[in-house]
């Protein structure tokens, strides 16, 4: 069998080297508790510690404004309700339609207990009118979460906008940037957010490690209570994917973003050989301000679980939405939102990184046209 | 230098070598996400449901009443926080004075908001009166918290007759048994609790991984929101660390408690070696009903945290407390809440794991014994 060829890397990364290599001593020989005073632990928080400014060097933020996390989805949970539980006399959030389970699950909780959400909705290629954020603005306004990048059509939202807007109506404002890091250079001065959240694991770190980033001045009430993370997080800290996510970390430093161009030049080559070669093709989302490595695309009449599936007798990974959502097989409500013709148009999501060559690109397109044609012709039958 | 002697195991423990060899694929080649529906990611899924069953098989529960979390402190938190979400409409809840950090910070949080917590007092050795819990029981009791083994003194608490107290009432009861597991049988149909936590660190899994258990019919509000878990805990489920805890459930579950008698002995070892050799010691905690691998011991006049020291430089490792709470260099709540006349005897903790040796403890015994004399005598100048 050829080897894999794995193109859904929004939905999670190869763990590096570099990272693994971190990592494996605090798996073994080095399991002090970075909470313990004597130095088998102690040299142990030294090392989260240096991880910690790694984070804040990426963020252009203070160490002491970073906590770590098990995911994204924690951050996202503790950014959500802490700015609840800061502004006990204000019951209304903003947020979009498009935002990832994480932050949509919290906010229907929150609606299910009398809090008012409004819902930005968006255009056909998936884009936010900042205008209707304004206008959505109350008196009880507590907070407004925007995502800085979408994880299935890829669009960058206009976030440094947002904050300013919700700064000067003094409203809280977090954003997830999961998809964000490690792609698009993130100045946590610069868009003057109050938090923001990211994950290892689409960075090459391992699954269950998160940050939350929480601005100088912004309160925070804890999700999980404890001592640990300067009483912001209880728990024993993971010593081994903490000094692993500063591993990944220090690689985006290292490389300073310019892997990028080049995983967005094969995106877009993979794009162009895509229209070239098949007919009928539709790519979603807003294509002048979109993720380097994100295509959300789709063959007309082709069932993407169907294509999904044959490519993946190949060897071959994509996807057909979030992972976190595939478990529904409820249409995805990005698409739903960006009002999609999903009967005619139903796309897979194909998200580079890294690791992957123009070589495996060269396969997968040769592939993607073989099956496209297939599952025609037999759509025709 | 000598090899490290670590007798800190109730801090945290060693990785053993089949969960770090079960884990190594994950944080490898095998990272597909569980959620994604093709195989590359739904047998890493397999593998985490294989794990749920090892957990289920431990505690006597169904496998869909185990949800995977970051740590002990979240499945503590989500356990507490549920239980409130539930009943909006009672105010008060039932704990001891010596229960560990995630539960007493969790418990101050929902006092500034207007809960009235009741903290059951303890004895000098650090026992609970059932009766005392009784009294306590309002109207508008929710919950019942109390932990299944002290992590300081080691004391085993009667949570099955607390249990089964609580039910009588119609009041949710919790237990943190994160000493427990692994020390003693639990099981949970026996013992009747509607939520259990345990950790993974504390049975030489890595830091960074807890399990809830949650009685069928147990409402549950998530803490951390999203699909993962079947809808009880968002966030992408860290793969490594689940098939590292089933591993070392398995393990447990192989032995069967058989290893705790040996550990017993050589705990019984160290004490009665003490007591013979070094004069006016004291044992902390509850004699006839405590963990068999712990030791919560005095020596009149000698500061601990100098002790603890002094042993360090020969690499051995004891602590002064539990390591959530050693940062804040305050005396133990939990032996505070002993009465424990701490300007004499101010205990260390002595906690064995399986690694743990006869030769070990007999450098221990020789090393500690001319620490305590070296400490007095520089007491006495």
């Amino acid at each position: 069998m050829n080897s894999k060829i794995y193109l859904d890397n929004n939905a999670t990364t190869k763990v590096s080297e570099s990272v693994f290599n971190t990592m494996l001593p605090y798996l073994n020989d080095t399991y002090g508790n970075p909470s313990s005073i004597y130095s088998f632990g102690s040299s142990v928080k030294e090392e989260i510690e240096k991880s910690r400014r790694n984070i804040a060097k990426l963020l252009n933020a203070n160490p002491s404004e970073i906590i770590f996390t098990s995911c994204a989805s924690e951050s996202n949970t503790t950014a959500i309700m802490s700015a609840v539980r800061s502004n006990p006399n204000k019951r209304h959030i903003i947020s979009t339609s498009v935002e990832h389970a994480s932050i949509l699950e919290t906010l229907k909780y929150l609606e299910s207990i009398g809090y008012s959400i409004t819902y930005i909705p968006v255009d056909n290629s998936g884009r936010i009118n900042v205008s209707d954020i304004e206008s959505a603005i109350r008196e009880d306004t507590l907070l407004i979460t925007v995502m800085m990048a979408n994880n299935e059509i890829g669009n960058i939202y206009p976030v440094e906008e947002i904050s300013n807007l919700a700064a000067s109506h003094g409203i809280l404002f977090h954003t997830d940037a999961v998809q964000a890091i490690g792609k698009i250079k993130v100045d946590v001065k610069e868009i003057n957010v109050n938090t923001l959240s990211f994950s290892g694991h689409k960075i090459h770190a391992p699954k269950g490690i998160g940050v939350l980033y929480i601005k100088e001045g912004t309160p925070l009430v804890p999700l999980i209570f404890g001592h640990q993370e300067t009483n912001r997080r209880g728990g024993t800290e993971n010593a081994a994917y903490i000094v692993g996510l500063g591993a990944a970390v220090k690689d985006i430093l290292d490389d300073n973003y310019t892997i990028n161009k080049t995983i967005e030049n094969l995106r877009d080559y993979l794009e162009s050989e895509i229209i070239n070669r098949i007919p009928n093709v539709k790519i979603y989302g807003d294509k002048d301000n979109r993720l380097s490595n994100t295509s959300s695309i789709a063959f007309k009449g082709v069932n993407p679980n169907e294509l999904m599936l044959l490519l993946e007798s190949f060897n071959i990974y994509v996807s057909t939405g979030s992972a976190c959502n595939s478990v529904l097989a409820e249409p995805s409500h990005v698409l739903v939102a960006c009002n999609a013709n999903l009967n005619d148009y139903s796309p897979i999501r194909i998200s580079l990184s890294k690791y992957n060559t123009k070589e495996e690109i060269d396969i997968f397109i040769k592939r993607l046209e073989s099956v496209v044609n297939i599952l025609r012709k037999k759509g025709k039958n």
